[in-house]
Formats: C-alpha cells, sequence, structure tokens
C-alpha cells in the first residue's frame, strides 16, 4: 500500500509509492553530455571581456578579467535582478510590486570546459564552497538584500543555458516562499520542542541508518523521509548553525569532500543525471537562529516531467528514501 | 527594470522580467503530436477490459464496460492512493505518516483517441465537466476523503504517460500545501477587508482589462498578475463559490465553452504547447465559505526545464502577464 509521509520541517504530505517502486534503471536515461569547447563559450579562457567584470576571482596568474584564473565570479550577462536603484514599493489596485532590486552572479568554477563538480578535486570543489562563502559575506553588507540562493543546474534539463560547468547566486529584497516555510516550521518544533528539528533528524538518521547515505564526523548525507523527488538527497552539518557563511575552513573542507563524494555517488547510481542543487540557509540580515540549520538539498532530474505537482504543491514520489540510499550506500566511493 | 511582484493571495513573490521579455516564438516550441491510435490503447473501444471495471459512463449505447460509451471513468490501474484499509497514522521517531487511503481515477474524455480537448465540441467538454462533478459528489461522501485534485496533463512534456485525450482526480485524507496557502492567504484578506479576494481580483481586472483575456456573464479569464510561468491563465467564476462541485447547469455549460475557447486560444498562440490545469476547489467536507473561491489555473509548458524553481519555491518568469494577455486576445476565437 502507498505511504502518505510528512515532512516534519514544512509540514508537506508526499505519496510514497512503496508498492511498485521505481529503480534507478528504471527511469529514462539522459546522461549529462560533457564535451571540449564547441562553440563559442564566454566563461573559457580568453572570452573573459565577453562577461561583465569580475567580482572574485582566484588565479594562479594573469590580471583581472584575463586568463589565468582557477574560479572566476561575474554579474550574470542578463540578470534576473539588478543592484541600482530603490525599490520604489508601490500597489497597483489590490496588487503589490517593486523594483527588482538584487544581484545574479554566476560562480565559474573552472576554467576547463568539460570538467563537471563531480569530477573536480576536492581543493577545486573547496574554493567554489569559499567563492559562495565570499560573494554572500560581501553582499550581506547591502542590507537591501535579506536573502541569498546559491543554487546549481547541471545539465540542460536540469536549466543549464550553458555547458560550462557553473553555480549561480541571486540575492533578493525578499525571502521565498519555501525558505519561510522551512523557518517557520522549524520554529514552531523549535518552541514546542526547545531543539532544533534538523539536528533531531541528524540524531535519528545516524541512528536508524536506513536513509543514511554517508556521514562524516562533520556533515550527515541522507535521502530525507518525505522526499518529493527519486533520489532526493540532503547534506546537512552536524555542527548547529543557521548560516552557511560563518562556515570555517576545516567545515568547508570536509564539505567539499562529502559534496563531490555524493554527486559522484549520484553519477555512478543514476549515469550522470542533470541535477539541481539549492543551498538552504537563514536570511542574511538575521543573527544566529537556535531554530534553523542551513543544509544543502539536491534534486536528480529523473522524471521527465512536472505533472501536476507544480499546480498543487503535492508530490508523489515514485522511489522510497530507504531504496535510494540503499542504491547510493552500495556506489561506495566514500 | 526586472519587477518583483507578490501574489496577493499567498504571498509568493515573483521576478517577472519586463526588459527583455518573451515573446512566444522565443519559446522552443514542440507542438503535442496528436495521432491516430498506433499502439494498443487502453482507453479505446474494444480494450474495456484492460482498465479496472468503470464508475461512470455516459453512453450512446453498449452495457457497462463495453463499447458505446461517450465518456468514462475508470480507477487508475496503478493508483497512487488505494480506497481500502485504515489510515493507521503512526509517528516513525519524530515523523508521521499514514496509510496513502485515497481515491486515483481517469476521466477519459472521449472514445476518439485523436481528439483534443480543446477540439472537442462544448457538449463534450460540459460532458467532461459534468463527470467530474459526479465524481466530487460521490466521492465526498466518503469523510476520510479531505481534498480532491481535478487535473489534466496534455501532453508528454507536461507528464501524460497515455496519449489518448484524458484527466485525472486524485482524492486525498490530507489537503495539500498550496491548497492550504490559498485557503490560509484568503482568510487573512476576508478578515481584514470582509471581502473575497477573487471577487475583489475579478472586478480589478475586469475595470483594468490589462490581464484579461475574456469575459463572459458567468467567468472571466485572466493572467494573473505575480504569474509564475509565460501565459500561465486563470478561469474563475464571477459568482462567489467555494466548491466546484456546487455548479449548476448554466454554469457548467459556460464553463464548458470558456474553457475551450482558452485553450484554443492558447493552441493558436503557442502552437499546441503540452499544459497542465488544475481545478482549485475548497475541500470537500468544509461548508461554504465566504473567504474562498473555486477556480482553473492553467499552465503551458513552454519552458523546457524547471531550474531551481523546484527547490526554493521563487520563480522567475520571462513574459510579464499583461503581454500574455495581450497575445491571447489577440488570437481572436471568443
Amino acid at each position: 500500500m502507498p505511504e502518505l509521509r510528512k515532512d516534519p520541517i514544512t509540514g508537506r504530505w508526499v505519496i510514497i509509492a512503496t508498492d511498485r517502486s521505481r529503480r534507478p534503471s528504471d527511469f529514462s536515461r539522459e546522461p549529462v553530455a560533457v564535451s571540449a569547447s564547441s562553440r563559442f563559450c564566454p566563461f573559457c579562457y580568453g572570452n573573459e571581456e565577453k562577461t561583465p567584470p569580475e567580482v572574485l576571482a582566484y588565479r594562479v596568474n594573469g590580471g583581472a578579467n584575463q586568463a589565468g584564473w582557477s574560479l572566476r565570479v561575474v554579474p550574470n550577462k542578463f540578470p534576473a535582478l539588478g543592484i541600482e536603484g530603490d525599490f520604489d514599493r508601490q500597489a497597483e489596485g489590490l496588487f503589490d510590486k517593486m523594483h527588482g532590486i538584487g544581484a545574479h552572479e554566476v560562480i565559474i568554477e573552472t576554467p576547463d570546459h568539460s570538467m563537471t563538480l563531480a569530477q573536480m578535486s576536492d581543493k577545486q570543489v573547496e574554493d567554489v564552497l569559499w567563492a559562495f562563502r565570499e560573494r554572500v559575506l560581501d553582499l550581506k553588507k547591502d542590507h537591501r538584500l535579506r536573502y541569498i540562493l546559491l543554487f546549481k543546474n547541471h545539465g540542460e534539463a536540469a536549466g543549464a543555458s550553458l555547458e560550462h560547468p557553473h553555480s549561480q547566486l541571486i540575492a533578493l529584497p525578499v525571502i521565498p516562499k519555501r525558505a519561510k516555510e522551512e523557518l517557520d516550521g522549524s520554529k514552531l518544533y523549535y518552541e514546542f520542542k526547545e531543539r532544533c528539528i534538523y539536528c533531531d533528524i541528524i540524531r535519528q538518521e545516524s541512528q536508524s541508518g536506513t536513509r543514511l547515505v554517508t556521514e562524516t564526523d562533520r556533515f550527515i548525507v541522507v535521502e530525507p523521509y518525505a522526499a518529493r523527488f527519486p533520489f532526493e538527497t540532503w547534506i546537512i552539518p552536524k555542527r548547529h548553525s543557521s548560516h552557511f557563511e560563518e562556515s570555517d575552513a576545516p567545515q568547508l573542507q570536509n564539505l567539499a569532500w562529502v559534496l563531490r563524494t555524493t554527486l559522484r555517488k549520484l553519477d555512478k547510481t543514476l549515469e550522470r543525471p542533470p541535477y539541481n542543487f539549492v543551498i538552504h540557509m537563514a536570511p542574511v540580515q538575521e543573527p544566529a537562529m537556535s531554530h534553523y540549520h542551513w543544509h544543502i538539498e539536491i534534486m536528480p532530474k529523473l522524471t521527465k516531467v512536472a505533472g501536476f505537482e507544480w499546480g498543487t504543491g503535492f508530490y508523489i514520489n515514485p522511489t522510497p528514501p530507504e531504496e535510494s540510499a540503499q542504491f547510493l550506500r552500495e556506489a561506495g566511493l566514500g
């Protein structure tokens, strides 16, 4: 019989098909192709002037906006939001709007066009995480910006419009709905239990082991109990912290290994699937929160279609997280 | 400059790209193919025994589960939920689950394999709406079922696994997250204003006309102010009503024309796009609500990918609803 499971943080119910569950080989595979750059690529060496001037770069040699970098952060050439101007909040009858003030940046993870995050060295992945941290610390100085989204679309089917390895940052003057749900839900739990719900989940998942993918001294990787998607995977730091950008060097170093290993497990089990990941973190202008706990949510794009889930916020997941966890554990690698 | 707009019902913010907005021809077109049935189709005449026995049928001739029907409702052969058994609600440590009690039915809209809802006669579309109504009225007698989702996935890219024209019904023992958001949001507005927010939206959109697609005595078709997707389209009844299943004959008759005309406008403007629609209605066990107003949300599937929206509940819409409304008005047809 199918099971209805409730996400303990947001209260969202999900149908988990336990009877006829879908295994990795049941999904239509469209491995993300990785090629040497054939067409013109604005993120490759020599094309630095095709992007807006860099806001951050790690480089081996060369000057600003020249070749020689190992990682480069530039404003998005076609930003979803602009940094200049005033909000000019206003009504339009009963509606509310404001100018789209914010930042939209691209983290070019490596000069190597044909690399993937999963294949990079731990050091390279760590650099990406450092760049995330540096950009958040810089942007949060702008008190208009309340929330920062750090995310990656990998593969065309997951929304990547350019092949060259990159992730993105969007800084917003508002709190996205889903972030607010997590903040509200975890606060409610804290008021009731006086404990962080994520800390409780870590303890329970570590003990039970059924949804555990891997674990280090500092991080736990689990398939969430009420997973919306097959092979949805969360990486949660064991030490309570609401703000990703407060991670220290040993933390980022370990996270690099954990993230890379998790992506490699997904690559191996699902044949290099397209995926999205999003870092869920506390609003940047808020002080440290006892009830909220930053984490990373990875969503492989396996089912070809969204279906009615878009319109309803109601999900049917054909792969129980206990089974996907087992597949990922058996993939080895870490 | 891009605009941030707030959906007045749910409070969700959306980025509307006003600068470089995408027109219909900018989307990669993959018209939904319609063919005579080539492979075996369980929904065609003569294959009635390949589905579970029908729970409703409109027929010209023939006996139950035989050819001769004009519309047929059958339980889904691979249901996401089962109607038998007890909830057996229980904890799993800090998690909550219950048995997946509910119903999952398929409305086979016509025996004609190569038809589409947009191409059907008004009478045929009206029959589909009557079938929706009848099934809801029947299922709500089961007091375990709290919410009913009526929806259609049209085209493979929108999640339809079978080509034969059909829509679906899922009856749930829980209220989906997005339905709850609308119920809560509209209640808050009602407490403040003592008016239904949907009634206010109808009045404003009808007067301003900028986001209006079409209008009859009984229905208004609009592109919502904070549309999440290009060409997202809502059909709202003008007479306040929280429960779709209380629609009477003149109402359903007019809705058939309005729905068909709207789908034909989308077909013409966007070259037969894949789409999803969902009927948003009040929980079936609740009495009539002054604050909630049933409606239909149509979401053409134009952008190939979901991107990070999945993980964040935050949407970037490259087509302002004022522009999509104009394209749909100019399509004529009604």
